[in-house]
């Protein structure tokens, strides 16, 4: 059913018949709503959009992309673009505000009325990473005098703005949070009942200034739905809802992807990345390799005379250098997820490394062996021991370099994320380098 | 506070002194207990249960890992492991027998009630990575011609089961899911209201066999607490929760992570994994990417020739294989990232390579010029215009191919995170050689 309706929409926003379009149009799901003001062309975006019930408006607007709201918001009229600011959910507008540029935010901010404008300031106001720039001031709280009567009444009036109803947060007069309440225990209680009586004594909560990886962290650990956000004397500023944390997990892997690929992780989404910021992205990191790369080019150019003695070493250099970065890769990215993770801790190093060890040498047998035979058929006995030592020698190596890096990156306070396979590749191709011709120098004599 | 009391717990438990510690350890947000569970040796870990309230115990083991369960469980006495298995949720309970191995399932599953037994019987028949496995049927359905006082008594009687109360499921009589119905608005609504009156007539759903990245896509995109699972009939049987989702996102993005750098993902956290199983892993693809490797050699075996001529080519080998490597990585992980959130789709592709060419471009520019001025220093004119002209010509094909190939699988329906950074640098390499011997041969004659 929802397929016809939207070819239904489709065919009535092409053959641009607006009256027909505000009824059919609302019987599709937001998202789609929302996609189809996306891709309109930019005449028919504020046409379409003044099609939507009022009420509607600015949920719709909730899903679009901060740049598409803001071309949508370009083309309204003020009272509308002011009704649809005001309209949306404070931590949706911070999240578009926040993206735009510094000079655009101030224009918009003067179409909010005094309350949302100081709302908006204050969310503005936390750093970009912190749980405060994503938290909302959106939910019920209530007293610990109060009966369970009370409550409901304060949620009849109070609830439809609410982001979540299924916990009301207890605060005193100060709103220092004193503890949560589930809503399933009010609607369980005696109407006499206090909220002190059913009320849960303590409250799992954060900081708007703690990053908001923590959050995503606590809210796995306990299973939270939403989370209290408070300030540094325990005063409650808003919450953080689980729905919300899922985008903070798929941005922050995305990140992490980025870096482990030594790409530095690109604001927003990579469809709409210019070409100018993805290259600024990756040139830096792809230089600075080179710099490394030139520690390669020194051990060729200090085993020269092996090298020209025997010109079937050459043979083997990509094989040594790929395997080497291929084995340092695994380890290394297995080492930041699991950090990332919480999986690992720093504390586990010395442990890890000796499993590493024992992993690596494995490896370096199976790995040597392989390379010994395609030694063997290439270039004899002698050949094939070089090769096979120095493969075994190099797996061992690689895999502590790669399994190291990342806690080393920790432990100095930089994002082991920055350990990424294209570094660890680069060093792992020195030390390969430098194992293969020493192994050689050593055998072929 | 919280810390005083963990400091407390633990010496008391180190005291052996678990009259006390019952009224200390109650004071610990659940996950702390089941971590000082998880943490105390074999022979305590009962004692410690044991102190627990009887309401408290089975949702602390809810936060234990499969293996730490499955260990407590095999210490307790058969009536404390009967009563601990039924009062487990059915999501975390399928979790758990999911995790362990056949038999062990299957001793367990009879200590179940008959209705335990048929519903975690056929919770545990869907695929591992389906919806139907991480399902729960505790939800709340009401049916559409039930007042709103009916509704509130329901959730009375049947809410403190259910994982949510804050979205309601109608369906009719025979269980066909009709809509959803937002606590909100039954607390807004007259009493005498029915539930057809405030319900929204149309529901988000995704199918019991759907995928859960599927699933966990379209909470995504709605903004979901709670998202319902129906048969292919649509037919409810039960829902899945965003606290449960943010535990697939990050397990799926571990999963690719491991992909993305060869390694084929492992079931459960790293610090779990044997040696065995972490060779296993790792081993296939290293083999594999030798056998990619040798047309590395082979291309060396072709330029035999130019390369004796001109051993100063060997210096700049490294370099031009690892450059190679990086870009194309890069490229592939920025692919591969996009089309699994859903940035991405398949059908960009002729754009996203158009973007990709000219970002290759550029990259290639500014990376040939860094090379060429190496070869200057290094080898005069003549080599700063192979080395140069190599790398730039290497960036454009590495970023295309880096590029492509995440396409290409998800096209022939393989995870795109089969490109992984080591795929993509083998295969880098050979073309990298390639190119250079080539120019090499025909600038240098």
């Amino acid at each position: 059913m929802e397929e016809r309706t939207l070819a239904t929409v489709r065919s009535l926003i092409a053959a641009r018949d607006w009256n027909e379009l505000r009824s059919a149009i609302t019987r599709l799901p937001l998202p789609d709503i929302a996609e189809m003001l996306a891709d309109a062309g930019k005449a028919d975006r504020a046409l379409i959009y003044r099609t939507l019930p009022t009420e509607l408006a600015a949920d719709v607007a909730a899903y679009l992309d901060p740049d598409e709201l803001h071309s949508l918001i370009q083309d309204l009229r003020e009272p509308e673009a002011r009704h649809l600011l005001s309209n949306l959910s404070p931590d949706d507008r911070t999240y578009f505000l926040g993206e735009l540029p510094g000079q655009v935010t101030q224009r918009l901010l003067n179409l909010l009325g005094h309350e949302d404008l100081k709302e908006a300031r204050g969310l503005l106001g936390y750093s970009e990473q912190s749980v405060g720039r994503m938290m909302t001031p959106d939910y019920i709280a209530v007293r610990p005098s109060w009966t369970v009567e009370q409550v409901l009444a304060h949620i009849r009036r109070r609830g439809s703005d609410s982001e979540t109803i299924s916990t009301l947060y207890v605060t005193d007069d100060g709103w220092k949070l004193l503890g949560v309440l589930d809503l399933r225990r009010v609607l369980l209680a005696e109407p006499a009942a206090t909220v002190t009586e059913v009320m849960a004594h303590r409250a799992v909560r954060v900081e708007a200034s703690d990053d908001r990886e923590h959050a995503l962290a606590v809210m796995q650990r306990h299973d939270l739905h939403a989370l209290p956000v408070v300030d540094s004397h325990g005063v409650l500023l808003g919450i953080v809802t689980s729905d919300d944390m899922l985008d903070v997990a798929q941005t922050e892997a995305t990140e992490d992807f980025h870096r482990t690929a030594a790409v530095s992780p690109i604001a927003g989404r990579y469809t709409e990345a210019g070409v100018k910021q993805l290259v600024a992205k990756r040139l830096g990191w792809l230089l600075g390799l080179i710099l490394v790369n030139l520690m390669s080019s020194g051990v060729i150019a200090v085993f020269e005379e092996t090298l020209s003695a025997t010109i079937a070493l050459v043979f083997f250099m990509p094989l040594l250098i790929d395997s080497g970065g291929n084995i340092g890769s695994q380890a290394a990215t297995m080492m930041i997820r699991g950090i990332v993770t919480g999986d690992l801790r720093l504390s586990q190093w010395a442990r890890t490394l000796a499993k590493e060890a024992v992993v690596g040498g494995a490896l370096g047998l199976a790995m040597g062996a392989a390379a010994g035979l395609l030694g063997l058929y290439r270039g004899g006995y002698a050949l094939a021991l070089v090769v096979g030592l120095s493969m075994a020698l190099l797996a061992v190596t690689a895999n502590l370099v790669g399994a190291i890096l990342p806690f080393v990156f920790t432990r100095i306070r930089v994002d082991p994320a920055v350990a990424s396979s294209p570094l660890i590749t680069t060093v792992a191709d020195t030390l390969g380098l430098l194992i293969y011709f020493t192994v050689a120098r050593y055998i072929l004599g």
